[in-house]
């Protein structure tokens, strides 16, 4: 800590010598690597990017020279250096500060971001912002090579190569890894630009009008302050290439880098976990099993994702198994939507797997390519619900998000025979396309019975309340159905599967003898499965009481939290219920 | 008509000589151009695709070998060719076949496609189908260079230069326009390789991978064939890079490319339009003045489309003189919305306008780079509503989308006042994201009272049955409550102004004398407004009717005919209304 002691803003970091920047460096990545070890984080790209980050900061004038990083999963060295190293150094002040960029944060950070591919597009707004005030600063976007493959960035990079015809500085911090191993086109540039030290006439971004630097050590600092002083002041968009070493610096990562790029706690030493998920089956498990199966009885199921295939559990060995049935597209949600669409309508059973949070990145294709066209592709959207996540990642949007696209079939299971029932079904059919929320946490039985296009299940029969319980509020739902039955009510429990689409026969029928009805779902309730409900019921006496989460950003909020201020917990419920039954 | 009368199918294109095949070129542009001017349609990109969509066939085996069309602009020459020539020759016919590709007409289509940029991906899916069913055609992506610019375009294009290694033939159709001028770095790749007849080192295409071939005259047949004879059976992926002449044949199209790229029926002789849009103010009108009034007054207020300025009537002349106050990101919706926030967070006021059915490419930009950042850009949405328009193009999704978005504050004028008053609030203020959706029709004038955030306006108070007329729909909300009073009744009128959040506190108080609320929204129902009323009122006695769009596609169908089925008629309000209270 002899120099980060010392470094409260980036003015500290410009008093240091070469050589006392490496050694900064060095005191930034173990900075880096404790806290990771403690709460986790995302490690690969932080060690990489490190020393550029230090160059940076030498070279330019944060934050009146703006600095944009996409994803910010490479921005904790930044924040170090930017008056936040407390919530790296010590334990106690790790909660103070995301692992991503963050306004509220500090005047270094200029957008709360955390899906990729951003930073060109914003980073290209304040170029322009400064241009018509008449400004005179840098702008500086960073950007992983893995990040490059996304639409929203490739649009950017398009328009920053030939609009804004001022300064527009573009970093590309090229550690030849996305999340997994990179996929597409563009990377066969970027890897004859490293072979030919960046001199190959066939150059991705000559092509779309940026002059072009390229740092072939790029964790090197001397070098790395020559490259971006050549550029600042530039008054022509241009793009920095810089190949760096992602994990640089502690042996484990920069070996294995794909499981390095994020990691829950570890112990530095071994590098092995500190956290233990147990051994149990997981709902990847069942995926993989299933639909690998199917492959060996010669069906042309087809698994696919768009660059993370480790949320799913497909490691290298799982991958490779694969063979030609994997493909991952790299970041690229919206190829990968349409791709599966025409998949399906060529014949093949395709399954893209995607976090709740990314499959936001396709509404239009999900309408556009897949509903409109009928095509019985399969899209498993996993980690669906609230929790305590980021405000970059929350995954309580998409069913809402959903409920607005025609043609779209949408499941919730409830438990892993279930999903396993609704998996086979949403295979076997070639009508409809198919979107299944994997039940979150670890896997329980349970009865099924057959799966009925858009007709929901009486799970118990009852009468006077009906608890209709989507997805992984199953559970609540039980527990809400013993309650009320302690207190001498007989409540009916559904479980809706489709949350898409309301069970209009069996809501009619229930109505004859129920006057209550309770909607549970896991995810916002603005545009979401319980107003379809209250909507359905709107004209007559029967009540709807609709219970889910409210239409904001949280932000790691102990999802305990969310439920109590949702009332989305048996007490609160019971309590609803009972004043409303009075 | 003498080579056209005997082509039924692309084997009797096979059939013909060169000299043969060009003299059909002429009757299926003849063609072309009296359906175009009978009843309006794509113009410059079939004329100008004409000679390469024959060169196609008479190469290719369709519909064993696929084409896949982007946007599908271009595809009328497709059809004449593959059965469908009574579509373009039989004005009594015309309206059985659509203006974009569809599979419901015939094995040709693949897909129903009329929004850009999506051939690419469907194009390799369909690709990966057949490699993994071990069959041998030819797949054809055919994408103008328009359309190059759209993200998921681009990320089909990264994908497919490098995943499949297998036959994967792009054809760009570059004609030098997208719907107005290209805006992108990568038309000046474009540019140098018609300036070098495709020689130049530096070539977008092949650093993605591809094997390149350029054809200078896309307009010359027997080049074209031979072109597409030397790529047909490759086993890489290949672009064919066209220079065609948008608006072939046809002198003013070829003169003036913008305004013909689509046009309302014209007379052929003269060139121009044969139906009257008469000479009132329209909402275009309104923006444009008053935005560059604003600009006048020294507000940085910057005016910004995705590739189409004609909707909002943004002619050359009033591009030009907006300066550097006009962006035009070519069609790259995202990048727009996120290039908006950080426009507006670097101090300037952007307004993005948009048409609605292509607002729906940006859900995760509108979520992540704008809305969770707060930044206080303003999107216009035009032609919101029911409609009808081709099921490629429907405008009623945006309302249902936005509802699922925390932190938007999305308005819904009622008249050309209110519009007015809400355009100059979202500019003034600078906390909020802000979507309007501009009123269709003409504007109409009106009374208006303080726009206040989430705030609904008592236009009219009653009791007993309160009507929230949302946007477009409050003259229907007038009639109903004029016919309701011709009943006997007082209903309230409310101007609910704000459709992704109710005004509880309204509600609330109207709750105490009125047991009825009706809701009309001009747009699906599912996830709208409706529902978020009847989501309110559900644990109470009050009753909610909302009226609105089903949840589907509709196609071309008469916006009468949609309104009569979702009972969105006064006689059916009225109707459900007194049935109700009695």
């Amino acid at each position: 800590m002899a120099y980060l002691e010392n470094v409260n803003s980036p003015a500290d970091v410009k008093k240091l010598s070469v050589k006392e920047l490496e050694s900064l460096a060095g005191e930034v990545r173990a900075a880096v690597l404790k806290r990771d070890s403690l709460i986790g984080g995302h490690v690969g790209p932080n060690l990489g990017m490190a020393d550029a980050i230090i160059a940076l900061h030498y070279v330019f004038n944060s934050p009146e020279d703006k600095i944009v990083f996409d994803v910010s999963h490479q921005c904790y060295p930044h924040k170090i250096l930017t008056g936040r190293k407390n919530g790296f150094v010590n334990p106690e002040d790790y909660g103070k500060i995301t692992g991503y960029t963050n306004p509220a944060e500090s005047a270094h950070d200029h957008f709360t971001i955390g899906h990729t591919s951003t930073s060109l597009s914003l980073a290209s707004g304040l170029a322009k912002a400064r241009d018509l005030k008449g400004e005179k600063h840098n702008v500086i976007a960073v950007i992983g090579d893995g990040s490059l493959s996304g639409g929203e960035a490739l649009e950017g990079l398009d328009f920053g190569g030939s609009e804004l015809n001022s300064n527009f500085i573009v970093v590309v911090n090229d550690n030849q890894m996305s999340i997994a191993e990179n996929h597409g086109g563009l990377y066969k540039n970027l890897e004859l630009l490293r072979q030919t030290n960046g001199k190959a006439e066939l150059n991705l971004f000559k092509a779309l009008g940026y002059d072009y630097v390229y740092v072939n050590d790029g964790n090197d600092i001397a070098t790395l302050i020559k490259a971006f002083q050549s550029v600042k002041d530039s008054t022509k968009p241009v793009v920095v290439h810089l190949n760096t070493n992602k994990g640089k610096g502690y042996a484990p990562a920069e070996q294995n880098k794909e499981p390095w790029h994020w990691s829950v706690p570890f112990d530095v030493e071994s590098g092995k976990p500190t956290v233990d998920f147990g051994a149990g089956e997981t709902y990847n498990d069942i995926t993989y099993n299933l639909l690998t199966d199917k492959i060996k009885q010669g069906e042309n199921v087809v698994l696919m994702t768009a660059g993370t295939p480790g949320v799913f559990g497909w490691n290298v060995e799982k991958r490779a198994a694969l063979g030609a049935h994997y493909v991952d597209a790299g970041i690229a949600e919206e190829h990968s939507v349409a791709m599966a669409s025409a998949l399906a309508k060529g014949g093949c059973k395709p399954v893209f797997c995607v976090m709740s949070s990314f499959i936001q990145r396709t509404y239009d294709q999900l309408s556009q390519d897949l509903a409109l066209n009928r095509n019985p592709a399969v899209i498993l959207v996993f980690w669906g619900g609230l929790s305590g996540a980021d405000a970059t990642h929350l995954c309580s949007f998409d069913m809402a998000m959903m409920s607005s696209i025609p043609n779209l079939v949408c499941l919730a299971p409830t438990n892993k025979d279930e999903y396993v029932a609704m998996l086979n079904w949403s295979l076997k059919q070639d009508e409809h396309p198919v979107v299944i929320r994997v039940p979150a946490g670890a896997p329980v039985a349970g009865m099924v019975s057959p799966i009925a296009l858009h007709r929901s299940e009486v799970v118990e029969q009852g009468k006077g309340v009906a608890i209709w319980a989507l997805g992984n509020f199953m559970k609540l739902g039980r527990d809400v159905v013993a309650a009320l039955k302690e207190k001498g009510l007989a409540p009916t429990l559904v479980n809706p599967r489709f949350y898409n689409a309301v069970d209009e026969a069996l809501l009619s029928e229930l109505k004859k003898n129920h006057k209550l009805f309770i909607t549970l779902e896991d995810g916002v309730l603005d545009g979401g499965y319980g107003e379809k409900v209250a909507r359905f019921f709107g004209a007559s006496d029967v009540r709807v009481l609709a219970y889910g989460g409210k239409k904001e950003f949280t932000d790691r909020e102990p999802v305990e939290s969310i439920y109590e201020r949702n009332r989305l917990t048996v007490p609160h419920i019971l309590e609803d219920v009972l004043s409303l039954l009075k």
